[in-house]
């Protein structure tokens, strides 16, 4: 019943894991298993079309099983990027897609102006957009105008395993949000993808935490757990912090030990 | 297979948690039931014996399926702390004790020296001691070479929910441990718990994080998966930080979309 | 020798401060004397043009001492912001303009895409544009790209005092820079500055710190002192961090303490 | 008049300098110079009293400029940093000891419970002690009770430059104190200087980040400059963090720029 909904699909996971970094094709198709994913997210630019007899990426994921997420991976412009989204759609991949559009190659952060320009685009073709962005509440306000079915900001670059960085933004796109709110990149463990699932994300995206773990399906398990941890937290509500300790038992009203031993 | 050894005793579980600031015993119960634990602990200071034939808080905790640890809250000396631990033995309660001995009202910081103390005194009546301590590498040294079974560091202040503070310690105590270290007092969510096992630590100590949640047993469901989320993560090794990005696709060697879409 | 250099201007002090919030003008200006600034940035909007009889805040900044800085504050669009530049040149104040675009009043965080094309439409116009923005690298680079003289990230949003919790984007925004790099907004207290400096921004410009401490000519002394702090530390070359301890006294090598006392 | 009283003595400075680790003994001159400090600590252990003809660290500290406080690092007992002292005052030294009991070698972290015995052994025998310890706020206040004059926590490892690690239990043990907190050990630039002192602490003692700068006596400057800055904004009371924007500018009551542009 607690439904993840991007545009006008549903799920009841809310872990995405990406496909790239893994050490071969049966490691990545058991650590998607263990995550209990249901979505998939695919660069294009990845795809070796050149060797249609070969096995391919796409060969290890199950289409009954998986919803699979194009994305633009390697696209540093617009047009790229709009290039790329209608490739998939011409491979007769879903009709949403994953918009990265990321001019630079050392920290892999995405261009705000190129991003709101493309998601206007894609959505004008029919597309459902999920734009990965930088965590910059007004550009997810912005993208929201236009249309995107969710905002992706990232915790840290791409693959750095920093986790949240970018917390205190994110906090504030969660609370502006009126589309769910995906974090994506920089999650290296369990506890980053706990914590942004106990502030409000509606899920999580990661790849590289899990692909390139040292036993990767039990990281994928791993991470399982905590997004669901995260999630039931949210539900459950969390106690504030507080600057003192508050005793875990009373003070006052109880019987002594004193007391107790003079019985 | 992966079990948790404190001395003589061996658990599957490595949540731990407190029976104080429940709401009423229903929902204590509920909570302990959704956590997996297999070991609460119970502040002997607050067992009201003066009413014999009303319900106890010892009636909501079935020790067939819970290992009692009894505890020394509210005691502020070594004396009291002896005291009580005798107390718990006479009642027939398992002869292990979480030894508290805070003489401060405001953060109930533990003494560092009266622990030392007390530990060494009960250890010669032939308890299992389970020191809780302020995040002290060289203190938890010293407990472990008079005998403690384990140590118990605090994350912050009891109650507060403010996570690991003193993280950076804690990881001293970890690397130099020759017990199982678990993390006392802090924890506020479920990614602070798995950030903790992530790091080694063995178990995870709580209480006021699940019990005053808005909803306690699905807190407590939250922190079963947080604690099982890091240990995995543990086990399965985590990536290393890295300031820069890592490209979860990679950028030489593949297909481009150009030759792809000119094929 | 160590000069700022803002496009065709240039300055020793680092420190840029704004003039609003104080309890009066003349705190205000003991305020501006005390923390050796030379840039004070002026909220055109703030300006109150009707009473031109009576005291104004231009009244109270000496344009021999500091050179003012208008800004666009209040500003939620391109062509609002576009006007107060405009205006301000009228005034005969110097062409030059910190450009805030802010459609959100809570978090006051500036739109990336207006804030980009307003740079370009005012440089068009002859002024020399320093841009307000969030911590995004990419959007700072294409502000450089149109040709602004500064690019100004902001640490955490305005008068919130929280320090610089967008540090590690800000980093990466300085490694990459080919202007100076202004940290602005969210500084609260001298080390917030210094950390600043220390990492490489050129200057750092603040208001509510110091317009709404306690003492503010004391806060503004001790601004001055941070910054000159932070950047004397830049330019001496910090230790790096370590994991573990290095004894500030060598282990080997030494007469100790037996030989000395055999003596 | 602000001044810093420790024991029996009084200071203007509130940064106080180690002397080991400088490149040679100019440097270290140079540096204590630009530092202004009036105190700085040598370890007795590092006096090599077999060259008595030769140049001596002793023979770069102007006795009339500087107070030294000798100090036991290297001691890894009770006994040998008693010996230690005794030698320091049996030289001629001035009667008060900067305690470090350190068994660790690694993280050189101290010994609470032989600190605390020191400390008394000491006292005892008319010595005014600081001791060094860990950030434990119950340790603090029982050395309190003992007599000791100041208490010196340490903010993350000697030598690490991590920095404040343990802020949160350094704002307690300031809270609580009725001596000078110091804090001492971790610091490694400006701002984690300043940070310390705006928080209260009556002074810093560092001595790495100084004497393995790129510049040492520029960063010694910096290091000057920041503990000052940091005091000042201590007495000057720092604005709230607030977890919104505050604006600088009013929002109300004042002229638009359609109404002046209008005049």
């Amino acid at each position: 019943s607690d439904t993840l909904k991007i545009g006008s699909r549903a799920f009841r996971s809310r872990l995405i894991l990406g496909t790239g970094k893994y050490r071969d094709f049966e490691e990545m198709k058991a650590s998607l298993e263990a995550s209990g994913t249901e979505i998939v997210t695919v660069a294009l630019r990845r795809l070796d079309l050149s060797n249609l007899g070969q096995p391919s990426l796409l060969d290890f994921i199950d289409p009954a099983r998986y919803t699979i997420l194009p994305n633009t991976a390697g696209c540093k412009t617009v047009e790229e990027a709009v290039q790329i989204a209608r490739l998939a759609a011409a491979m007769g991949l879903p009709r949403w897609i994953k918009l990265e559009v990321i001019p630079d190659a050392r920290y892999l952060l995405p261009d705000p102006v190129a991003t709101l320009e493309a998601t206007r685009l894609l959505i004008e073709e029919g597309f459902e957009v999920l734009p990965y962005i930088n965590a910059d509440p007004i550009l997810a306000q912005r993208l929201q105008d236009v249309g995107a079915v969710t905002v992706m900001p990232l915790g840290s670059p791409i693959g750095s395993g920093q986790g949240l960085l970018n917390l205190p933004q994110i906090q504030i796109i969660i609370e502006q949000a009126r589309v769910p709110v995906i974090v994506d990149a920089g999650i290296g463990a369990p506890s980053d993808a706990a914590l942004a699932m106990e502030l409000g994300a509606a899920a999580c995206l990661m790849n590289t935490a899990v692909a390139q773990a040292g036993k990767p399906p039990l990281m994928a398990l791993a991470m399982k757990q905590a997004v669901e941890a995260g999630r039931a937290a949210f539900l459950a509500g969390r106690i504030p912090r507080s600057a003192y300790a508050q005793a875990s038992s009373p003070t006052t009203g109880v019987v002594s030990y004193e007391s107790a031993t003079n019985r």
